[in-house]
């Protein structure tokens, strides 16, 4: 088998990872890394991800010519989590003939807060044979593709929660900013209501295993508060004083046929002392599925995006979900 | 969308199982249900599984009819565990147009160890255009299908070992009985030399973990031991004294580059304090899946069968793994 033909959109802290694991994929081959940073634009991309050995791709941020120059089977994508602001991105990859594999949380379910860019999309899909899908850690799998596949072993299933407590000391700086480590409460509110830190997705998630399930929904809402600190935390980055925002708490719901059904509740906040991802499924039989320590977001997005290549080459051509694929798996 | 019609083949405890499932789900259409036991044939399906309200099913012994008159889209077949017994009938059934979920344990994987028997299938699924899958919860799902989809979010995996530990005294009697619980250290040998006690699947499941991750093996092999009874046990079909058998222990392994880089160890007895199933990934990131409690066997081998049919119904035919396919889910 000829490995498939990758270009790398976006080459941000996700994207680099990205890259450096293509790399490392026998099954795969990295021709073409694409960023808009006039930092990046020009330079060896070996040599951004500090690799000795020279993989042959500059950065370019001609979207079009690499495209054209190098004829991708797939185009991963990773650039923003809003899907007004990349849906050209993607687009173009796929009038290029390209499959897409996107971290922008919103196309994880496009259809439940952007119906037009997924009609868009899928239209644009459809004509050039191209599947286009939008994954990642979460949202993308411990907060329901996960849900969904612990459910194959239910005869019935009344409800499920998720719980996902992540320590956002562990984790890179930009990270630990959009939880709103260090941040007092006003300042928190006023930066969440300029949507410049919080969660995007979790909407998606509960929308992804509502589907999953053939449930039809009369409602899906969320909710972003503040996690205080209780007592001081240092990380590498941030000094957080009691009394200050430690992170962010995002819960989603769904009501469906009058009870609420599915509920979601993501923590991220520096110094959270047991950090793990856990399933809840109350029907016949109760099940509790559970990851003591949490799947670690970075590494983690990076590599169900690489993962996924292979089965969205090789999937019917569309706009899918991962309700639609079988789920992603680490090959060498 | 009209419910796919499905006929169920074989009416013993899972089958049974698998009928009520069946006739709860909106999406399905019990049709027939066939099973060749004297004291099943003619008798009224409902009466059979105590139901108040008539379904309208009789069992019959006569297959060819049953396809013939009802046209299933889907055969649940739940006959034996091992494929040679039940090919003929598997055939049939896709000779009809029906394609096949089924419980036969060395279906999960049949090219390990019975490639005459899977290659034959796979023409005919083809000939036939129908899918057919072997699955089931264990092999099927908990040491198998979920320790794949788990690398999902791997960026490199080492070594997969899976546990599940069983309180056999849960199950039913035939469970306790196959597991060798009550017998004498000599009996269990005899029996387990005969194929009357043990467990099927185990090989087959490493060989789906292994092939999920692109691993080729120089070996896959399983030994069986029984679990002797530290203490006095007794459950509501047998007693079980210090030093008798109470139940089974079963590894299955797989020998790659000069490594064993998958185990599965399956202990199912009377007594067991502790059940869970567990997962544990060696890789990048390291990884645990745990549900606590485990995967209840009846009721879920029954679920997932009955969960797949509409994803085996659309998928693309031939002779299909749980890799080729969405992960089942639990739809009403």
């Amino acid at each position: 088998m000829q490995p498939l033909r990758v270009v790398q959109l976006g080459v941000g802290a996700i994207g680099r990872e990205v890259c450096r694991l293509v790399l490392e994929r026998l099954n795969l081959h990295l021709v073409g890394a694409i960023d808009t940073n006039p930092d990046l634009v020009g330079r060896a991309l070996s040599e951004v991800l500090g690799l000795k050995e020279d993989c042959g791709v500059v950065i370019s941020n001609d979207t079009e010519a690499v495209l054209e120059a190098h004829d991708p089977e797939v185009v991963i994508h990773t650039t923003s989590s809003r899907l007004p602001e990349v849906v050209h991105q993607i687009e173009l990859a796929a009038r290029h003939g390209a499959n897409v594999v996107s971290s922008t949380e919103e196309l994880l379910f496009p259809r439940l807060n952007r119906p037009g860019e997924a009609a868009k999309l899928e239209v644009v899909a459809l004509d050039n044979n191209v599947s286009i899908l939008g994954t990642g850690v979460n949202p993308g799998f411990v907060m329901d593709t996960l849900a969904v596949a612990a459910t194959a072993v239910c005869r019935k299933v009344e409800r499920i929660e998720c719980r996902r407590i992540v320590d956002a000391s562990t984790r890179r700086e930009p990270l630990q900013r959009k939880v709103g480590a260090g941040l007092s409460t006003a300042e928190f509110q006023s930066l969440l209501a300029q949507g410049k830190i919080g969660h995007v997705g979790l909407t998606e998630s509960v929308a992804l295993i509502a589907t999953g399930l053939g449930w039809r929904w009369e409602r899906i809402e969320q909710k972003t508060e503040p996690v205080i600190a209780e007592h001081e935390i240092q990380t590498e980055f941030f000094h957080v004083q009691a009394g200050q925002v430690a992170g962010v708490r995002n819960s989603g719901w769904a009501m469906i046929e009058g009870c609420e059904r599915i509920r979601l509740d993501l923590q991220m906040y520096v110094g959270a002392p047991d950090p793990f991802d856990e399933i809840i499924i109350r029907g016949q039989p109760n099940m509790t599925v559970r990851i003591p320590g949490g799947t670690p977001g970075d590494l983690a997005t990076a590599a169900i995006l690489v993962n996924a290549v292979p089965i969205v080459a090789d999937a019917e051509p569309g706009l899918l979900t991962m309700l639609d694929i079988p789920i992603p798996r680490c090959r060498r």
